[in-house]
């Protein structure tokens, strides 16, 4: 017998039917059993008046006759004729897969991840994770953007910092790529012009915050051809907007089950774009007292203002000075042609136009405390033509904490990496 | 002005535009000047009777006016006004750009790769690259399945073997992933039931083959409810009969540039199964000796028997030995329920069912001198109820590399890491 997939049963109804899934609840009722059936499509009830010797999380396959029930979720019930039993299950579950994961704290959820995912509020943030993947590649392939996949085993450390992990490489060392930043600059110098990355980057920090994993997925993007920042905001903004829209025609039954709403694309276009320093300002004027970075509780202030000024949870802020980013990105002045996104009181974007011409890349060198040879192959793309360019980049798992509503990061990565956590 | 791409120049026809791109290729035949120009869309024929002092690959804004030419390529050319540089190139090019790059060795190829990428035959593979990872996704979505994103970065070495990179993490060590496996079965158990994921893989291989590259790009799929391997034989099937039909739909251009075939979805389907001892009688009596292993060149006299026997450059092999394959594989006799698929004389792919019952596994794990300790986490996905399934991981660029029948897997990854590449 061919199986019916949970949300169909309704077509099926006075009919002989096969299901298949989990055993997601049990509740005999002494005479009468009623039993609910979990599948990638959605769940069911299924009654039976045999006593049962089931475990929850048990995988069987179930026959019987739909019967439509107002009493049951979705109006209709499958008559247990019988079971078979694919997959047996331990009787005593590490997790409470049928239960509120709110109420079980996040480390006993991350240490049971294998099982904590089959909670079906936990599994809906990657139900809505894959869709974002999906949307943002939808939305660049529709505007000629190619997709590319670069190496994350770098062999110099050209991005700088400390804060790279370190690789035994057969007989030397290379790092895990910190970000795609030079490939994808590479890419777009190559003629394909219009380039994004869905893929991995690694960095060694070691602060435990619920805004930092380790090991992140980044939606990288960049675009040659521009101006200035301001096209690369362009293409953020049309991009969101895109995808937001998207969220919210086809995850609503995954947002349900935190309670969460995604903002209208419309909202989207709405973001204002204010500079570093009038942003300063606005947290100065909000929190009442002077302010010389724009800290994680600035960020929340500016989000704020941004929902009270002009009625969205976004804010670009652009014009960095320049010693507060790296050495690659476009001056403009003391300033530069760059932006952070801020979505919900969290940045989940930095972005902006980068060097172009080698003659101004070696000249900024010195002022970062680099020289050419550091600069290995990248100076390449630079020496032999490359166009006006600048691009961006989202934490996947930011974007789907903000969206989702959740507290803490990690909740939004399948497997989370952090200091002490590499299993499971 | 906003700028025209060259693809659309014809429709300018007698009209002033603005063209952006590199400079190709310059022909100064004394008091006319030709020059191509090349943008992500094509490339264009420009002509100018002053003299010009520009490099190649210098990137310009060409001004003028469209005019017909039946001798230009393409039937129009670009009677230019003026250039505005956008990105000088010096003088000296690393890589002829604008030459045949089989004429230039591999090495050069992967050491100017900043450079050589810009070579528009060489880029049409990452193009080919780019479309086979949309059309991967488009036929998994469309049949239910959920894309995820697991981590590279391991903190036991599960799937065994010596071939793993290990990293600094802090204060110890993990090793870099080898395949998603186990992170694959864990979301099919979660409920999602179906999935698929696109990432990096990593083995610390010292051998140098035109078939190996250290880090390469791992198309996953891993599929529930299933009987046996012949569901997932069924699955990839129906999924690279989809890819090629698409690949001959729209990337007819780029096989073009390196004169390259891609097999009709009717072919795919055609594949025949034979099992791995049928193979190696198969091979036998190719190659006319003895066969103990499934050898490179038995592999491509599987392929020539399976062209002139079925008409196909695919054949799927399947019960292999249990000894040839990892201890998770699902067992029939003393054979398995696994498989390969072989493409053009390449393996493209392994697959199989796997074990799904918890005790079946614990049987097994003696066999291959492993204890449930080394198991760790990954037993729980079967302790508590996990349905039969199995899947199979496509290697993307032996996928490119046999499409586009090109000698060296290097040359289907933009920055490869092989035993000394590291760089750029």
């Amino acid at each position: 017998m061919e199986r019916t997939l949970v949300k169909d049963i309704q077509a099926h109804e006075g009919k002989e039917i096969m299901l298949s899934g989990w055993i997601h609840r049990i509740r005999d009722l002494g005479g009468v059993t009623f039993i609910i059936l979990r599948d990638r499509s959605g769940r069911c009830q299924i009654v039976t008046n045999e006593a049962m010797e089931l475990t929850q999380e048990t995988v069987v396959r179930a026959y019987g006759k739909v019967c439509a029930n107002d009493k049951a979720p979705g109006g209709y019930e499958l008559a247990l004729d019988h079971f078979d039993v694919l997959g047996p299950a331990a009787a005593e579950l590490p997790f409470p897969v049928n239960g509120d994961p709110s109420k079980v704290g996040i480390e006993l959820t991350l240490d049971q991840r294998m099982i904590s995912l089959r909670n079906p509020q936990i599994l809906s943030i990657f139900r809505l994770q894959a869709s974002l993947v999906q949307y943002f590649a939808e939305y660049l392939r529709g505007r000629d953007f190619t997709e590319i996949k670069s190496s994350k085993m770098i062999g110099t450390g050209t991005e700088g910092g400390t804060s790279v992990f370190s690789v035994e490489y057969f007989d030397r060392k290379v790092f895990l790529a910190q970000s795609p930043q030079f490939y994808k600059q590479a890419m777009v110098s190559s003629g394909l012009e219009r380039v994004f990355e869905i893929g991995h980057a690694y960095r060694a920090e070691k602060h435990e915050t619920s805004r930092h994993i380790n090991e992140y997925v980044s939606l990288d993007v960049e675009m040659g051809f521009i101006e200035s920042e301001m096209d690369i905001i362009k293409l953020e903004r049309g991009l969101l907007a895109y995808i937001f829209d998207r969220v919210n025609e086809n995850n609503r039954e995954d947002m349900e089950a935190w309670g969460a709403t995604c903002p209208t694309g419309d909202q989207v276009l709405k973001a204002p774009v204010i500079s570093h320093d009038e942003a300063k300002q606005i947290i100065r004027d909000k929190l009442d007292r002077r302010v010389f970075e724009i800290s994680p509780e600035g960020e929340r202030a500016l989000c704020a203002w941004s929902e009270e000024e002009h009625g969205t949870p976004l804010v670009f802020v652009n014009e960095f000075p320049r010693r507060k980013r790296p050495f690659y990105t476009y001056p403009k002045g003391t300033k530069t042609m760059s932006f952070d996104l801020l979505f919900r009181g969290l940045e989940i974007t930095t972005g902006g136009r980068r060097i172009n011409e080698y003659a101004m890349l070696k000249e900024t060198l010195p002022r970062f405390g680099m020289t050419e040879e550091q600069l290995g192959g990248y100076g390449d793309i630079f020496k032999y033509g490359c166009p006006p360019h600048g691009g961006f980049a989202i934490g996947l798992e930011r974007l789907t904490q903000k969206i989702m509503g959740l507290g803490n990061i990690k909740e939004c990565s399948l497997f989370p990496r952090d200091r002490k956590r590499v299993t499971p």
